[in-house]
């Protein structure tokens, strides 16, 4: 049976970060160092691990990462504050607010709240409508993401049919958004979507981002379709069978080292971006 | 042959009206005259009428309409400048920047320098996300009043499959997101979809929204659709072919007599929304 091309994420995040080694000496050459604050608020362990793996990630590539950690019964003015002191620090680059935010705290305020010069994650509103209408600077990283790697692979989107499955404000609308404005027909799915299958059985483009471990079956996928897995479930399985859906695939990423890294890449690209539009312009 | 539905738009907009008269009367027992300015760039015959239309709707429910005509040359600049006067005019409760605009002039930075609290006909990138996360205050109007004309009919929206063919800023996407908001599975169609009758051919619901005289023919409409022509073009026709859609659909709007009433009636409604938010709060 032939293979389907395995969508590298690791490759692909490298070689982002290749080339932001160069502009992050660039920089530090002109006494600057591109600085991301992370928040992470409360004990959510999987959230520490994301905090921790982004400032892992920053601190490889020289970027500066000041982590902000606030207790679990934190409230919204308390985080706005927070945030705003960020924004007007201008040491700082880019703010990562880390998702989910403990349910007292009104999250869509608290994203909302970061300045849209630092909002290096691409979480804030009018983030998004820059980004719908196809001149954000900083999408959404796991959106960004999939297309970057979309185009590592130079995968033909014009005039293709993606299918979306998710409609989540920083993954399945924004994604959505991007792959029309390169010319894909888009259909978004959702959980309440009478049948899953039936619009995926379409896709040329399946972007999976549901957030259910391989909710996405072999038999949905045609023949040939390319399927990116924004999913990352407990066990380290993602929102697509994996085996399955490789049967049918002309091309796959894995979980891990697909979507994952890249999103982390991106991330960082945001941020040195932000420094640069911000010091050498 | 059994007959569709036809989708009145003149008594869904007369069914806004009556409910705004009252409070048009409620504002006025307070002093207070509820404004909508309109602001018209160059000699586009169209543009003029329906500046004028428009204007005419206000004056029939009491609604001030003030209208502001600019040259043909007008700069970005000038038009800016009318604008933020307009912003800080507290008369002023909704301000309408007729599209489109001389091609000399910016319109996204025009639209995106109108206050979001008088974006009553949603054009701002703001207004955009606002209503995409389902919280905006004013919806561009067409699709608001595709949404009206879908509830008055009590037509079910959860579940079904959408088909919205156009992708504008102030048309197909926003009704599309909106569509997804209330729980439809959404394709959005455009120039470059390669086969746009394939993908009609699967809605429940069909969205017209193109900008190309009949461009939808009867035979792409599934037995039983609901069809929405937010269409209109030279000669009073529609971007639907409206004899050959009537015999497949269960229920159409009629061009003219469809959406375009029903989105004057909700400029009305948005108009006097935010004089009642300024005022009565």
């Amino acid at each position: 049976m032939k293979q389907p091309i395995q969508l590298d994420g690791v490759e692909v995040a490298n070689d982002i970060k290749r080339s932001l080694a160069d502009d992050v000496k660039e920089l530090k050459q002109k006494g600057i160092v591109p600085c991301l604050a992370t928040i992470l608020v409360g004990d959510d362990p999987s959230s520490a691990t994301y905090v921790r793996m982004k400032g892992n990630a920053c601190q490889k590539l020289g970027i500066e990462s000041r982590k902000i950690e606030l207790p679990e019964q934190t409230t919204t003015e308390e985080l706005l504050l927070q945030i705003n002191m960020l924004n007007n620090d201008e040491q700082v680059h880019g703010i990562l607010l880390q998702h989910p935010v403990p349910s007292q705290i009104d999250e869509r305020a608290a994203f909302d709240a970061i300045a849209i010069e630092k909002d290096v994650d691409g979480v804030t509103t009018l983030g998004f409508a820059q980004n719908a209408f196809g001149f954000a600077h900083y999408p959404s990283c796991t959106p960004a993401a999939i297309m970057a790697i979309l185009d590592f692979y130079q995968i033909d989107i014009e005039g293709k049919h993606a299918v979306v499955v998710g409609r989540s404000p920083i993954l399945g609308k924004p994604v959505s958004q991007m792959l029309l404005n390169k010319n894909a027909t888009v259909t978004t799915c959702h959980s309440r979507t009478s049948d899953v299958s039936s619009h995926v059985q379409q896709a040329d483009i399946v972007v999976a981002a549901v957030g259910k471990p391989e909710f996405i079956k072999g038999s949905w996928i045609k023949e040939g379709a390319v399927v990116l897995d924004a999913g990352y479930n407990k066990g380290n399985v993602g929102d697509c069978d994996y085996e399955g859906c490789a049967e049918k695939a002309s091309a796959i990423t894995p979980v891990p080292g697909g979507v994952g890294p890249v999103t982390i890449a991106t991330l960082l690209k945001h941020t040195v971006e932000s420094a640069k539009r911000n010091h050498l312009s």
